[in-house]
């Protein structure tokens, strides 16, 4: 009876799948009924024309065992999304998205990785941070390097038969790891330079592939790695990359760390901070001073960019508003859009979220730089 | 010194409009410098394509007086938007968008409205609410039926002469009235018939009408009221207008009172309540259905439609997540998107929200029954 019940909650799922039009499911065409006890079917799904397809395993999205997991309870969780995104980005340097599919990561699981992100002690070899060294003062004590840690899996094949390509491992390195010298104390922190956080990640990146080569299924596919660097508890923005490398197959070193230049800026800048680029940060002013003229109680408009290779590729704006009237959310809308047109930078995507604090009103967007804006009013007209 | 700050002042804003594309400010043009120190300075904004055009009055969006003024305090917030949102579309009947311009209406102030909504009595002998009458039984005592009223005015003109071409007033007649049968006891509530609520609100409309007929600028103009029925407390969607009538330029009367048809409807329907549609309903089911059983952690899944003259026009869904990971948002959008192609209805505006309670992540979209989805991630890719 359990039998048949599954088969049918199989076939149920295996239904609705065929009914949704980007699956694509190849093993419905060419297998029998039979195929529906198989205990692996896999479907792939789009994810727009730039990004990975997605590998579904008896229609369901594959999460990881470790995501989530961090050595603190500390850190800043705006680094969360540009720790994914980032090592995205990195793996189609090295795995191509036309051939390969992404799935979560499969091979390291919770018990593993909370051993890894621990001290190194008696009673944790495994541990990847340095044991203490009885120093509670911030320049000498031995802080929590490695804050996080992230499996990809990118794998080729096609119908009921897929196999690992490649392996994507981000290490997320504190630049500030935050300490208490008594329980209960309060927080002190050590501030880790970017030069610590590349020989302690470089290093780290060696030993960790070392251990996963000790897996059979992991022998014989390249290992890629992100070093990433998390922001401080207060930062507006998340974290991002700093150097990637990869160890080819049946390799445990990598051989060349490359560069990634990533940056984000918060506009306006505090206090007498610099802006990255005076010329954006100028653009930003002129389009925030008109859009304030405007309107009474518009309460903030903040900028974040983001640069890839020195060039921007990202503007976020959030404008909160205490709008009241519905009339007023549609015209405060469109002239968003015009004085976006006038004075953002038009060879950049942009996103400008208009709404309180909790809730988003309207929405104006431009997906990339070649495309044009188009323009959201939440509920409808 | 003050003068000059004030030209300065004028001039930066009107600089400032000139900058943004879809402002039609025909003053500048045309006139010198010395127009600067005009009183008026009128603008125009666009609103799209089937909607007003907004009148901005020195460079600003101008707000009514009389913004949020409610009789009680126990009233929905989620009738306000489609309180005011249904008021602009019968304006659409009476003032053509094409030759007419919107503003939050003038004429009426917070003190004479805060009179207006307050019970009839010796101290308040312009209050629209009837006297108490010392009853506290629900069925017996004399509720509060009208709750909020609400000022729009429609104008025509050009450059800097504008004239009012009529007045839109929204009545808020409550459908539940709550009260207290002793300070600080708990609440009880008088149930109000929607033919009470047309009885109610015709009569009050013809008042409202003569009263404003006593002032100069408001004789000669064409007076809409609408009726709206509030929702009560629990209600996850807004009221919605049941009538309309226009008083022709010096009439007072409403000779001619037209049905409103409109209906929400959420979905899934609760306990054994029967759908608007079950057509529709079966629609959003197989929907529902399908992207639950692709992903795990989808925690809600409702829609709020809305008909007019039976017809559904607008189809909103908010799907609760707990996603973690980049990854997920994305091939979940995406998936969102073709099953949303799949069974939802065609020829409707669909939007769909996907986000944690308080924070929005994707958005997937049709802007009309014409148009074609558009996506958005929020963050960018």
């Amino acid at each position: 009876m359990k039998k048949y019940l599954q088969a049918l909650l199989v076939a149920s799922v295996l239904l609705t799948l065929t009914a949704c039009g980007r699956l694509k499911d190849s093993d419905l065409s060419s297998n029998s009924t039979t195929s529906l006890k198989k205990s692996k079917t896999y479907q792939t799904t789009d994810t727009g024309s730039t990004g990975y397809n997605v590998l579904l395993k008896n229609g369901k999205y594959v999460t990881s065992d470790i995501d989530g997991i961090t050595a603190t309870n500390k850190d800043n969780s705006v680094d969360e999304r540009e720790f994914q995104r980032g090592l995205v980005a990195i793996s189609k340097n090295v795995y191509p998205t036309g051939t390969n599919v992404f799935q979560e990561g499969q091979y390291l699981d919770s018990t593993t990785v909370n051993n890894w992100l621990g001290r190194r002690s008696k009673n944790n070899p495994a541990g990847l941070n340095p044991a203490v060294n009885g120093s509670k003062a911030a320049s000498s004590r031995n802080p929590i390097y490695l804050e996080e840690l992230q499996e990809q899996n990118y794998l080729t094949g096609s119908g009921s038969s897929y196999h690992l390509s490649g392996l994507s491992i981000g290490l997320a390195l504190n630049s500030s790891d935050y300490y208490q010298k008594t329980t209960d104390g309060p927080y002190f922190s050590t501030s880790i330079s970017r030069a610590n956080q590349r020989s302690y990640g470089e290093r780290t990146a060696e030993t960790v592939i070392a251990r996963l080569r000790r897996r059979k299924a992991l022998k014989n596919v390249p290992i890629t790695i992100g070093l990433f660097s998390k922001t401080d508890q207060d930062s507006l923005v998340g974290g991002s990359y700093f150097a990637y490398g990869t160890a080819s197959a049946n390799s445990s070193k990598i051989t060349k760390w490359k560069p990634v230049s990533e940056k984000w800026q918060v506009l306006p800048t505090v206090g007498s901070a610099k802006a990255y680029s005076s010329s954006d940060e100028s653009k930003f002013t002129n389009f925030k001073g008109a859009i304030e003229n405007y309107f009474p109680n518009v309460s903030g408009v903040i900028g974040y960019l983001r640069y890839q290779d020195k060039k921007l590729v990202q503007e976020n704006i959030a404008i909160t508003t205490q709008f009241y009237g519905y009339e007023q959310v549609q015209s405060f809308t469109r002239l968003v859009e015009s004085c976006a047109k006038k004075y953002l930078s038009n060879d950049t995507a942009v996103e400008i979220k208009i709404g309180s604090v909790n809730d988003v009103q309207a929405l104006v967007f431009k997906e990339s730089a070649d495309s044009a804006y188009q323009v959201h009013i939440y509920g409808g007209e």
